[in-house]
């Protein structure tokens, strides 16, 4: 029987201890932590990675501390645009929203793409009466406000007009992140998902990576599930997900060389920034990233979580 | 100095001579015609394939016989709703607009998101403003009727019901296609394009493959430029356009073999149908499909052109 293991990130980003108080600190590693555990007790109970990876990311959504569902990030308008993706390493179906702004779960969403429509992405209002549709109750996006977030508009809305100026490249102190889970459950299953609000101040209407198969989410059985975040735009170029599994496929490479070769040099060749958790069929763990700080945890079934935020940091 | 050479489709599907009047097939092969020569020329003068793949797909979306711009499908509700997508496989830029009803041409939207936004994808209303505001001038959905397109939405509203029965596989008789184009240039430089109308009857808010990089369009120098058409959703789970470079990056195989291995084996296997052109950087050409018919043509520049509608056929 395959050891069970899932692992999830809450985003990567400009993160340094000096920006992040001891008191802040605690709140994240305690939440990363929990949502790890959750996820443990869920695959030791032979529950299967989709499971496993749609609860830690509804978990991630529910926290406010993070850039998905509650806490979310606004808008250039101040609203709420989110974006989720699924998919089942096992079948290799997957399910992903755009662009919605009525859905409390964005991965729930999703989730139900997957198992209950022939698509893959619905965006818009159609992604949300067929969530509604679906039983998902239609949510008023104050649900999604956080002081904090806001506070991230207007600072950002006053200092930084690169999100909108199109000549120039996106600002990554813009950027605040997205959640995601990876998990390989006792069946030897593999499952990815993805779900964030996006950018502060980004342009209505963008969507970055997190709802694109390949891009910010992909699980094959055959060899890796993958959930990124980063610079979303250079994720979409470089197909960073599917482009880890087809160098293990084709290209020979461990679940080790595969992510170092995206994260520590395909992405930043044109300039981007963030990383990538994945864990391998043979449940092997990967968390790379070459930002200064990734929120980040993994937990083999049976053994305690452990949680990182910064570079060369496990705790 | 390169041997120039631009390729393009519109659309793949259950397409067979017994369905297609002679007069009819006329018009497609002589559509097709004009299109290459009109790559062709553009590509003689020193054009860039970016300027040949985006001319060459505004001509497909301007012409009523396929499925993209005017001539595109009907939504479920009766309404358009247009994807498209460009890459540059110089810079490796790309742009996609999906979910748009008001702009006459979505792959000249698509091109002002790769040259004027950091944006890869934006969707809906956002996606309109944004062309509006770089030159785009709206346009009614009224422009894209055509009365052969209402008449398929009535008998696929009357007949099948596949598309929004959710635990039915895609009718593929529902599908009419989607257009694209790659080219090589002088330069040695890779595009591609591709832009549809969706699905006959589709629910609103479904995105395929046509607007999402390393689907339904992917283009790179050091590799290859493709445009796909077929089951989208299949197209994006296995990331179609991505996994032929992948597949020759990677796994060394050549153009031929790369596309025969997703079109003739992976596409099959989670029964996906359809077709891909492709042009590697040597300025090989591959035009391979597994439905029974696709609308193709491909020339080099300073030969004809040569085109084709069913299988093993090239007129």
């Amino acid at each position: 029987m395959t050891k069970a293991v899932i692992a999830i990130h809450g985003g990567a980003g400009a993160i340094t201890r000096a920006q992040l108080s001891p008191e802040k600190e605690l709140l994240y590693i305690k939440a990363l932590s929990e949502i790890v555990e959750a996820g443990q007790a869920l695959l030791e109970a032979g529950g299967t990675a989709l499971d496993a990876v749609t609860e830690a990311v509804r978990m991630l959504e529910e926290c406010p501390l993070f850039n998905a569902g509650i806490g979310a990030v606004f808008t250039h308008d101040g609203t709420h645009e989110l974006d989720a993706c699924i998919m089942d390493g096992n079948t290799l179906e997957a399910g992903a929203v755009a662009g919605v702004s009525h859905i409390r779960n964005p991965i729930l969403a999703a989730r139900k793409v997957l198992e209950h429509s022939p698509h893959v992405l619905l965006i818009g209002k159609g992604a949300e009466n067929f969530a509604e549709q679906q039983g998902l109750e239609p949510v008023s996006p104050d649900i999604f406000f956080t002081q904090q977030r806001w506070d991230q508009l207007q600072s950002a809305r006053a200092n930084q007009q690169t999100v909108l100026d199109h000549d120039e490249p996106i600002n990554p102190g813009t950027k605040f992140g997205t959640v995601g889970a990876v998990a390989l459950d006792k069946h030897g299953n593999l499952a990815a998902a993805t779900s964030t609000g996006g950018m502060t101040n980004k342009m209505p209407g963008r969507v970055g990576d997190s709802p694109i198969i390949g891009a910010g989410c992909y699980a094959n059985n055959a060899n890796v599930a993958v959930s990124c975040t980063g610079t979303g735009e250079v994720f979409m170029k470089t197909l960073a997900a599917y482009d880890i599994a087809a160098l293990m496929e084709y290209g020979g490479l461990s679940l080790h060389q595969a992510t170092e070769r995206v994260v520590m040099e395909k992405l930043p060749a044109l300039q981007g920034s963030g990383g990538v958790i994945a864990i391998d069929s043979e449940g092997n763990v990967a968390l790379p990233f070459n930002s200064e700080g990734m929120y980040r945890g993994y937990g083999y079934v049976g053994d305690a979580p452990s949680v990182g935020i910064y570079q060369s940091q496990e705790s």
